[in-house]
């Protein structure tokens, strides 16, 4: 690759993304969506200008991450153990009945083998954190407490989706259903998510006092980059997503963190807010560069839509995808109708990881064009319609 | 790459140039030599850990960008102007002399090739700006008299080491020395570095009109980003360095900005210290890796000090490249001993120039193991011993 077109690609990527972001949100389009749009308009689906490559990647991840230390960062540890039983309940019935029940159909109705309709559940299940968390944000509404059990939800949820992906792996390359790496990996991620927040908290008091005594400037945004960056490679380590450590990180750095057996502890008001300073002018930077490179995964050119067999595939997969995350929100108490809805509909985005693995499914051969083509439709539609329905549901509550 | 272990690398490089940064500056020596450094230590030369490659390349190269964008902004221009006979002196003089003297003596005293003298003379004679910059930087000299004058003597200087490099490229492919690619580079870095400016003055005083209205938070980094990085890769068309169309991007926010014809206009001051604001965590977060890819891509290892003609043709180069770049300020007038010296010193860094140079000359078979160890060993000298110098003399003059 040629360092100096990257620079082409930068700001091709940047501005589309700042143009078309502000256009949707004057249209009162999600401005999520225009990013995403962005990466259609410039990638394979549109006017094929930018491909993407190692550097982009990269950069496309830092961007998530600082969107989930940042998320971790305004989240209210006490607010998110309140919302604790219900997150579980969100959480677990909307990974494992996407799951089972794609699986299922895809084995037994539509006589695909066992790998294929594993992988199909698998790309089916995870949660797409960032689409939700952004409208949630751009809409001022991450400290409800529909937020909090979202954000719950989608912790637990993405460390399901990891351990059924460890499990379908298992499964794809010794052909047996082993449990030994899918709770060896459980293990590992728990133990993660309990030590790394102590660490880190332990880590931003010295880097409080050291701050004081500094001499050389910027101190605060090479440390924090630097402790993200860490977590985000130590949690992948241990076979959790990237993003995991990075919401540690801001969880641990937020005002009230409390440690385990319930030892409550604050940060200071100051340092934070000068954390938070430092840190947003660089997620604005690379926030965007991830949805674009969302839009510009999404290959619209596979999807033959004169298919009968696709729309079939289709139609029963997307409404899988949406049903198998909306159910578990009718078991929630105390709940109004509006609230489940708006919560059921943030669980509804598969984004990233269902490209991701759709993508695995496809490179590897064990999904053929058509079967990767629904996949790919259903992620879209899953994507990119629930953050209309998330805006205006929203603005319909207020208006109650 | 496995874009999981590049966090790894992303940690390693910027916690290690920070604790040495911070070492250095505690022991009063220049912070950037720290970052260096880490360089060095993580790199080829030291424990080996750490390979350069196209995402690391990126990143240092956009910390290049922000800084040069950001030593701009801060510049005055009209004190520029003032500046600018001294610094047509110190630049011309400063690149004439080194790139004849050496490819002379290369050429007639070692009987080395016209093409293996050429480059010899071209590695020797681009300042690098990077590390004199971050030095008065530090010292909090930028906006001092001797500060502008090796600017513009700088940006001239990078100028005619482009130049000379168009020039040499074209005498190694083709045998023949030919004027016209030369004068056409040049003839397109002085129209861009006119035309720049103006384009980027307007294009700010439109974002500041539209930052009011903005929907989407994140105007500001995003916009100001993406000038940074069309300029670089203009720069680049045009055949200019990238990092003189990131300056010219940061003179033209700056805050007294002159059109030709003496047309001066002012900058609103809040807006510009928004852009400060927005652009200085980030140009923290990216300049330090900067200076350790510098560190990186010096190779201690392929140097033999045990050799008699090393250490010849060592003490030779060194001796031109210091003497070189110091001949010009005895001819400057109304300039007191120390600051002849200080200007002298401040143009004295190779660094990554040279470096980039020496690299496409070995792996093109121009260059012996030998020669590279030695412009290795100069360029490694001429960057390393300046900052402490000028550290030093500043301390002197202030005593005075």
């Amino acid at each position: 690759m040629d360092v100096h077109n990257f620079f082409l690609i930068l700001f091709l990527i940047l501005i589309t993304a700042r143009i078309l972001g502000e256009i949707f949100a004057r249209m009162q389009m999600p401005s999520v969506l225009g990013e995403l749009s962005a990466g259609i308009l410039l990638g394979v689906s549109g006017l094929g200008l930018i491909e993407v490559n190692d550097v982009l990647k990269v950069l496309a991840e830092i961007g998530i991450l600082l969107l989930l230390f940042e998320i971790g960062l305004d989240t209210d540890i006490k607010r998110l153990k309140d919302a604790g039983s219900k997150s579980v309940i969100v959480a677990i019935v909307g990974a494992v009945f996407p799951f089972t029940l794609s699986t299922l159909v895809a084995y037994y109705l539509f006589d695909l083998t066992l790998v294929v309709s594993f992988f199909i559940g698998g790309t089916l299940t995870a949660t797409s954190i960032g689409i939700t968390m952004r409208v949630l944000r751009d809409l001022k509404k991450e400290q409800t407490d529909i937020a909090q059990i979202v954000i719950g939800a989608a912790v637990i949820d993405d460390i399901l989706g990891v351990i059924i992906l460890v499990f379908i792996y298992d499964f794809a390359t010794s052909q047996e259903l082993s449990m030994t790496n899918t709770l060896n990996t459980a293990v590992f991620i728990i133990l993660f998510l309990i030590l790394a927040p102590i660490f880190a908290h332990l880590l931003s008091h010295m880097m409080k006092k050291f701050d004081k005594h500094k001499k050389v400037p910027g101190l605060i945004p090479t440390v924090i980059i630097s402790l993200i960056a860490l977590f985000a490679y130590l949690s992948h380590l241990l076979g959790a997503p990237e993003i995991l450590g990075a919401f540690a990180a801001g969880i641990a750095l937020s005002r009230r963190f409390i440690l385990p057996f319930g030892m409550g502890l604050r940060n200071d008001k100051i340092f934070l807010q000068k954390v938070k300073n430092a840190i947003e002018p660089i997620a604005q930077m690379f926030t965007p560069i991830f949805f674009v490179m969302v839009g510009l995964s999404m290959n619209l050119r596979v999807i033959d839509f004169s298919s009968p067999k696709f729309w079939l595939l289709a139609v029963v997969f997307l409404l899988i995808a949406i049903i198998g995350k909306y159910i578990g929100v009718f078991l929630l108490k105390n709940t109004s109708t509006i609230k489940k809805a708006l919560i059921g509909i943030s669980m509804v985005p598969r984004g990233e990881v269902g490209l991701i693995f759709a993508e695995v499914g496809r490179v590897n051969g064990i999904l053929d064009n058509q079967i990767y083509a629904v996949l790919i439709f259903v992620i879209i539609v899953t994507t990119v319609v629930p953050p209309f329905l998330l805006k205006w549901l929203f603005k319909y509550e207020k208006s109650l």
